[in-house]
């Protein structure tokens, strides 16, 4: 899986992912009216609220990008309803052919971690067969508990050909509270990235292995030094736009050739259609999927220009 | 709902927790028929089976504990219908007036975490109402993310009287990769501890924090040492049976009283019907959820008896 990213980053020429972390006060009031006239103001209307909200986002912009990135936590706070609408959004994205990377930050120990590993990038085996759960791509993981919290995870990549992108350093303010602490004159998270690299090594694709980082657009000091700890790591880079990074932060991130990380990006698309920006090009909240689409033209040549003023 | 914590162990002189973590190998051969055979060897049938045997497993035990830990890692390998097995699982122990500690281990940040504590603790707001998720009443939680990722929790917790556990040190062999790494000639989880009590002061109930923290079994030292490093904070104690760790290795983990920690125990008592010592009292896997009994009832002599001989 991490070969058909980069070849469609290749294609694309564009190293982003859109983040669909629909919050419901993001939804247009003409979409959630719908859902609500067909469920009622339940989960079940939200939930539909949220997925017409996706659906119409993934239509507007999936020929422009690799890969989406939908944020579990969204979903699961609607309870079973919420998880529904995540796995279908999961389904239609595989649909349009995109690659699927599911924000879920999972990590636990042993068979727990394996079972989280099966239930979203593998299959669990009930009587004969196997069923996969919510079947994403790429999950991403939080490693504080080590080893033995990554290697099931490790294990149903190499079987499935799918990957993982391990938590390095995380792009918000107090990411710095334990993963900065010095350990031998050197901070947490670099630590962190030389055992991403490790375990990486055991399972590589073409160019980059199934194991990679993610490392916050906010850092790009941290960023530059990640680069060179984990040479074969993608780097899935969350923070740009609404969180305050910008092209120019991202540039030490990427390789020589453009390729090794991947720039997210969410409210800076989904909610596009609030930005005056957009506004002033037509955009009103009925075409709110216009202006993703805008978005992510505009995002994808900040990212080009600053990579080629950077050579 | 600290406070209620508390009092249930007062009244059952059981500081102990069943973890509800149903792999679908440890469900009884008759349970699984049955299961199957209405609903096929499917996601829906597997789901049926681990409901059936945690049910049957509840009907045996709640007048004996506080409370149970269901692991949604168990049921989240099945996707949407282990996710709707662990919703009946939580909604069921509710029914028996358990407490339910639901190890989710989640971890974001900002309202990304907000979700996850909105889904799991509190209540999602559509429209006019506020809904509930899955409605456990405390949740583990992640800290590589720092205080940006704890709030959230808090804040909910704080609103609607709930609580959590945070991972401080983790039971697993590999725990101490990251967590026992020395800053300023301290551990990692020791800083981490700090955090745990510092955070759970600003949400105190009657005599411990809304804010509890995770230390395995396995480390009865490092139990010692975080015991007085956060003097509030209840201790949720896996890694007791299975994972090796007994009554005696946990009495420093308690407060002088006996209260302070709860210790968890999932395949000792779930899995109770297929040890030897449980077969010789006529257990079968027919009535496996007798075996569930006598390994609690022998686990809590276990406890009382390290925690007397201590005193």
């Amino acid at each position: 899986m991490i070969n058909k990213l980069v070849d469609k980053i290749k294609k694309t020429n564009a190293p982003i992912v859109v983040g669909l972390d629909p919050m419901l006060s993001y939804v247009p009031q003409h979409i959630q009216k719908a859902a609500y006239e067909q469920f009622g103001e339940t989960p079940e209307g939200a939930a539909e609220a949220i997925w017409q909200y996706n659906k119409a986002i993934v239509d507007a912009v999936y020929d422009l990008i690799p890969a989406v990135k939908p944020q579990i936590a969204m979903y699961e706070q609607f309870g079973v309803e919420g998880i529904k609408a995540f796995q279908k959004t999961v389904d239609y994205c595989h649909s349009k052919d995109l690659v699927v990377i599911g924000d879920v930050k999972r990590g636990d120990i042993g068979s727990t971690s394996e079972a989280y590993a099966v239930g979203h990038l593998g299959k669990v085996q009930i009587g004969n067969t196997g069923y996969a759960g919510f079947d994403e791509d790429f999950a991403t993981v939080n490693p504080y508990l080590g080893t033995d919290g990554i290697k099931p995870f490790v294990d149903v990549c190499r079987e499935e050909k799918k990957g993982i992108f391990i938590l390095v350093k995380t792009s918000n303010p107090s990411s710095g509270e334990f993963q900065d602490r010095e350990i031998d004159g050197r901070p947490l998270y670099e630590l962190v990235g030389e055992k991403v690299a490790e375990w990486g090594s055991t399972c590589m694709g073409d160019s980059y292995s199934y194991v990679g980082a993610v490392v916050g657009a906010t850092y790009p000091k941290q960023g530059e030094v990640l680069r060179k700890l984990m040479p074969k790591s993608f780097i899935l880079v969350p923070g740009y736009g609404a969180q305050g990074g910008q092209g120019k932060d991202l540039v030490h991130f990427f390789d020589q050739d453009g390729l090794g990380a991947i720039v997210n990006s969410s409210r800076g698309i989904i909610t596009a259609y609030r930005q005056v920006k957009y506004k002033e090009q037509g955009i009103t909240e009925e075409n709110f999927a216009d202006a993703s689409r805008l978005a992510v033209q505009d995002m994808i040549a900040d990212i080009a220009g600053a990579l080629q003023s950077a050579r």
